[in-house]
């Protein structure tokens, strides 16, 4: 931790999209205290490198001297999520996210002796949270719930009521881990709202609210959890990664792509995580990581260089950038062409993802926890819903209740409610 | 316990508007096994007469050898009708529920040995509880919550998310408290055809569902909780019942009034009850009634006379009735008179009610949870919500989320949910 309050909060507040209730965490700042962050995620599919964005972030929280970042896999949200999931598989997801997790904060130099993992289940299931569940339920309204979803819930005629529950629950997570501020994704906007109008009227802090841009797809839409072709996997290998980033729409010229979004929300500011880290500004704690930190420059590139494409001589030599907005202007006049930015791109990303797979390699409890979580890898999730519809036979005399997740949900961290697909029992009823 | 499998049904389904799942229960009386009853109210306002109507329905249970008539007082769903009401508060009014309800059952002669008062929060706070609530609102959504809700919960635009728990609970009571059928209200058949169609989704056993009708209140329309002069109290002095009958509707020759209906769902059953046990048709269990087991029948009554209404020689004599028929026939016909009829009646109610004003005044503990829970019984309860404000500050920037109960959601044993007034807040908000 170093700096002032200004210079910590200006570390905390960087590259956010939005800040709710900054005064709250300056004057945190100013009294010489640690802002406690909460960061929560509900494990359901597997996370993609669009994570890496609010990773990225935390780094700054702690180097900021936030503490105890707390990343809360939800695991009862996942529960509802998962619709009709056994309990004992969200738990090996549990498990899949936070070594993945864990390895993903390594990978970008981030040490994770500050952050606490804990799950939902840890506290969603004790007596007092159930009464300030009940007490919460009580003074909500459906039009509230509804609002506080609307970003995250898939609007439908007739929500299930997990999906009315939802935000409510994600407002008390705030109470229950304590925190000073919770962090998402910008989709999360109206549930925060939804927090600090809420927690208030339970008799606990309103807490604030900092939000990161949404991560863009490779398609060119957003980066879309339950589409394979718009994410990478963390675990995806090299040959994966450069025909997912070969097949993305780039067109020459024109800088309105999902390769040029991904160079600018993910990979710029890791690149710059690592170099402010060589230059010794994270302070002692970063001492602990133990990858690969150099920035995703050459070796050959200009003091600062932050992202390089290195391009034979002929083609006209290596290009070196020390800010997104070169690259841009670049690709635009069709300096840069889009073959050259993807095979640039494409090692990056296998750069920062070898560290991450290297620690799945060695790590058989993790390959048996992926294995117990995710059956059948080649499979996409649903189709093991086939399998789960033993919880759920046709409801009698059941009007339509179909839910579906967005499908462009995005790269929220959180999936959406009631991604299940109830659609083949809606009309089986009587 | 006496009699054939068929006479114990009989008796179980006797007097009962609608029985669902009947086989459910001849099957167990089949196979000489002794069925387990749910009966549940929400400690809320306080009961008032028309409780003997179940009451009287519980004592034919006993008597048929149903076992572990479990009243559960749902104090959990009291907190969340209550809205605000602090949760000790319940805890008084949950108090003051058994013992009345005790008095109550002594009164008509049902020995509360084999009865089990179960709170809620024994349960619906624990861990497995909370889980299955969670999986409950995974697959019940908003419109099945509503449609079960439709009669206790008031329908608005906006219903408040305590009120789409509701019947989910109540679903989940039926399997925490392991009976084979829950009774209650006519009004509350959609909130068990809700329970029949999820139970079994959740893996759990489908329960028959009995229901009485509903109690008529003096005022023609039907007894209302939050109207005290449509309902007699259990505590209501001599005086009171007197006055309370005797403004009630009651015209010459129209037996279309709330006194006669009184008699009909009330006074017959009880005084039914009692002649039936004077003959020993009860069984070795009931002997341990210690109040008065007369029927409400003068002394001078001709033998299975029911109902007595005393009258001097010069206006005709005493009327003795042996059927709820007779009584209305001469009404109709001008025979019996609104003002001797109304004598008889509040004769009877008073009666009944003084064994239970008898147990109030010899138990200190009684009259201590009776102030602690309804504070000043001269106001109405609604008038204690100023002081529970604190809980509930004007919420930023609201809009309007007033829920009142339904005036007249009749003499449901369970309080309509959101009866406590948010209406004040909804304007204050920014």
């Amino acid at each position: 931790m170093t700096g002032t309050a200004e210079e910590r909060y200006e570390l905390i507040a960087r590259r956010l999209q939005e800040v709710l209730g900054a005064d709250i965490i300056k004057a945190i700042l100013a009294e010489g205290r640690t802002p406690k962050c909460y960061w929560g995620t509900a494990p359901t599919g597997k996370p993609h490198v669009g994570y890496f964005v609010p990773l990225t972030k935390i780094a700054d929280f702690l180097r900021a001297g936030v503490e105890n970042s707390r990343h809360a896999p939800s695991d009862i949200h996942a529960f509802l999520d998962n619709l009709k999931a056994p309990l004992d598989l969200v738990a090996q997801r549990t498990k899949y996210y936070k070594r993945v997790l864990v390895a993903a904060f390594n990978s970008i130099g981030v040490p994770t002796n500050n952050l606490k993992f804990v799950e939902g289940s840890s506290y969603q299931l004790t007596k007092e949270y159930s009464l300030d569940n009940f007490r919460l339920c009580s003074i909500v309204n459906e039009h509230d719930a509804k609002r506080a979803g609307a970003e995250v819930v898939k609007q439908v005629d007739s929500p299930l009521l997990s999906g009315l529950l939802y935000p409510g629950m994600q407002a008390l997570d705030e109470q229950y881990l304590g925190c000073d501020f919770q962090f998402g994704g910008v989709d999360q906007r109206k549930i925060f709202i939804f927090a600090e109008e809420f927690l208030p009227r339970l008799g606990y802090a309103k807490r604030a609210h900092l939000m990161n841009t949404m991560v863009p797809g490779l398609g060119g839409g957003k980066m879309s959890a339950s589409d394979p072709n718009s994410k990478i996997d963390f675990l995806d290998p090299p040959e994966v990664v450069r025909k997912k980033i070969k097949s993305a729409f780039c067109e020459e010229g024109n800088p309105d792509n999902g390769v040029l979004a991904f160079v600018k929300a993910v990979l710029m500011p890791i690149s710059q995580l690592r170099l402010e880290r060589r230059r010794g500004l994270d302070g002692e704690e970063m001492k602990q990581a133990t990858a690969n930190q150099f920035p995703l420059a050459s070796e050959d590139a200009p003091e600062d260089t932050l992202f390089s494409v290195v391009r034979p001589e002929k083609f006209g030599g290596s290009l070196h950038y020390k800010t997104y907005q070169e690259i841009e202007d670049d690709f635009s006049k069709k300096e840069l062409h889009p073959k050259d930015l993807k095979g640039a791109v494409a090692d990056a990303i296998i750069s920062l993802l070898a560290p991450i797979q290297g620690a799945y390699k060695n790590d058989p409890e993790w390959q048996a926890v992926t294995a117990a979580g995710y059956p059948d890898p080649n499979t996409k999730p649903e189709a093991k819903k086939k399998k789960e519809k033993m919880y759920h036979p046709p409801p009698p005399g059941k009007g339509p209740n179909a839910h579906q997740a967005k499908p462009d949900a995005g790269a929220s961290l959180r999936q959406p409610i009631a991604e299940g697909d109830m659609t083949d029992n809606a009309t089986k009823g009587q």
